[in-house]
């Protein structure tokens, strides 16, 4: 009787043990497609994005969408990355005028720069756009593009965030990076569609979010090929090219990928044409806004904001299908690992 | 002895028969590699283009390339397409005019379009780069981007090359498609740079040289994002954006591609920049001219043209290292089978 109950046990332990291994194998596969997200909780937003996905990867299904139409385009600055309390390009400016007041001896007396090297930052803000954007095309212009590409890199391989301390380049969103990644493993080619400069944001794009700069659309300098020291080379001058940004961005999106996206994300309100120009196409569209409302683990921020004002975006978000998320409810963790 | 002879000879047809498969099947794995560019002959290009690839591609070789950066550049008209006696744009534009003639009554009396409508083409071609910039700006403009597109569209799958009699749009040149395939299947990624409009070309690039339309550069008109009919639009302005020739090539392939090439196909003067600028990068380069040199097969033009001029080219092409392309010589057929 002991040997058989014995038995019996083993017997029944086999085919539990067979039962188990079954569930566990079920219970796998299930994660492995929710884990495709892990940073994100499971909340609507969360829940929104796979349907999505699935709905026009299925083929055969009345929302399927070919491959090749399948563009997402995402916002840079707060979307991203950390674009609080300035956008990162213009903290790279600052430190290149710092880095070649020496060569202009002008700066010393010609507002904002002398503010800017006086450290006197409230005279630099008073100075306000115009005054930001004299700095801007002050020190992105007189080199080679690969000179400035050289600078770029070099800062953006070295300029720490103070709060977070991490390079400004890894102040990158986690939650977005799997988004991305699983967008293109459902066969999506994913775009930034930025404000920032594209010459700034190039040299990181492909390291840090797989995006090669080919796929990078943003603001531009006129450029100018000219042959120097024998060499042809194209020279950034002092003159904007393109702003791509509010009604810029669809126009950029026209000019440079020449097909209407199905996904978009922003996080202002001055994402909202690029949105609204997506949602517009036919057949199944998705449209997203980060809101920023972490201040314990990235910072919190939306209507009266300085960068990233997220206003008109909350007043009609609801009405026109667009989702909202909010990064302190539905990020699990805000940044990668590698600093 | 008539036996031994003859066991001998089938012995000695049997050993060369084995010979001969064994040369058959070496001289089929040969043909195999070369059947990549089949409708190129076997001349200096073809050698040199095989070369190029072998070295860029070869892992841990001297010129090994990452296959990111592997970026091919193609100009359009005269390089991928027919061009002669003109480009397939402005016979576009010229049957645009007829067809909204209607709607613009004040062309009657306007100098070029009546010019155009009354037929006599000597005025028209009197009225120069101008005039008929201003019948390309007329007809290319006061559209959404969609409605644009769609007349695009039709018009590429209707109108017919009157001596080919086949569709312009399929006026294209095998030996250049294949280039295209065997290129991508040696991880380049292929874009079109041309003079040509960005809006006219992109509606056949994905179907005819498997290049998508975000891989297209090339000369824009100002766009404005609109809200019509309580739906966002983008408006084509009768306003020059950019245009994408000569030096502009080099600031087209900055702004939009973002790298430097390693290959450059153009067809004319007016590539040089672009294959100066392709060539002065570092490592291996390639730049390669198509010379039409065929008049039975396809037209002969070069140094005294009124399209696709190609005069400096020829006389520097030694000295710089760019490969002359001979339609007549390199060529074995023009035209793919489908009209």
């Amino acid at each position: 009787m002991k040997l058989i109950r014995s038995r019996r046990r083993s017997r029944f332990q086999f085919v539990l043990s067979g039962f188990l291994a079954f569930c566990a194998a079920c219970a796998c596969s299930a994660a492995n497609a929710a884990d495709a997200l892990p940073s994100w909780n499971d909340g609507a937003a969360k829940k929104a994005i796979l349907k999505f996905v699935a709905a026009v990867t299925e083929k055969g299904g009345k929302d399927y969408v070919e491959p090749a139409e399948r563009i997402a385009v995402f916002d840079h600055d707060g979307t991203l990355w950390v674009e609080y309390p300035l956008y990162t390009q213009i903290l790279f400016a600052f430190d290149r005028v710092k880095t070649l007041a020496p060569q202009h001896p002008e700066w010393k007396t010609t507002q904002p720069f002398k503010a800017l090297l006086e450290g006197d930052m409230k005279t630099v803000g008073a100075s306000g756009a115009k005054g930001v954007a004299e700095i801007l095309l002050a020190t992105h212009s007189g080199m080679t593009a690969d000179e400035f590409e050289l600078e770029a890199s070099n800062w953006l391989a070295t300029a720490k965030h103070p709060r977070f301390d991490r390079l400004y380049s890894r102040c990158i969103y986690q939650p977005q990076l799997e988004l991305l990644t699983y967008l293109r493993a459902n066969g999506f080619k994913t775009f930034i569609v930025s404000g920032g400069g594209i010459a700034f944001m190039r040299p990181i794009t492909e390291k840090n979010y797989g995006i090669p700069p080919e796929q990078v659309v943003g603001s531009s300098a006129v450029a100018e090929f000219q042959i120097k020291d024998g060499k042809p080379v194209l020279v950034r001058q002092a003159k904007i090219d393109f702003i791509n940004d509010k009604a810029g961005k669809p126009v950029g999106i026209y000019q440079h990928i020449g097909r209407r996206p199905i996904l978009a994300f922003g996080n202002a309100d001055a994402d909202m044409q690029m949105i609204e120009y997506t949602m517009a196409g036919e057949g199944r569209r998705m449209g997203l806004f980060v809101h920023h409302t972490d201040a314990d683990r990235e910072y919190a921020y939306d209507r009266k904001s300085h960068v990233g004002t997220l206003d008109k975006v909350l007043d009609t978000a609801a009405d026109n299908g667009w989702i909202i998320v909010d990064m302190k409810k539905d990020w699990k963790r805000i940044f990668p690992d590698a600093l």
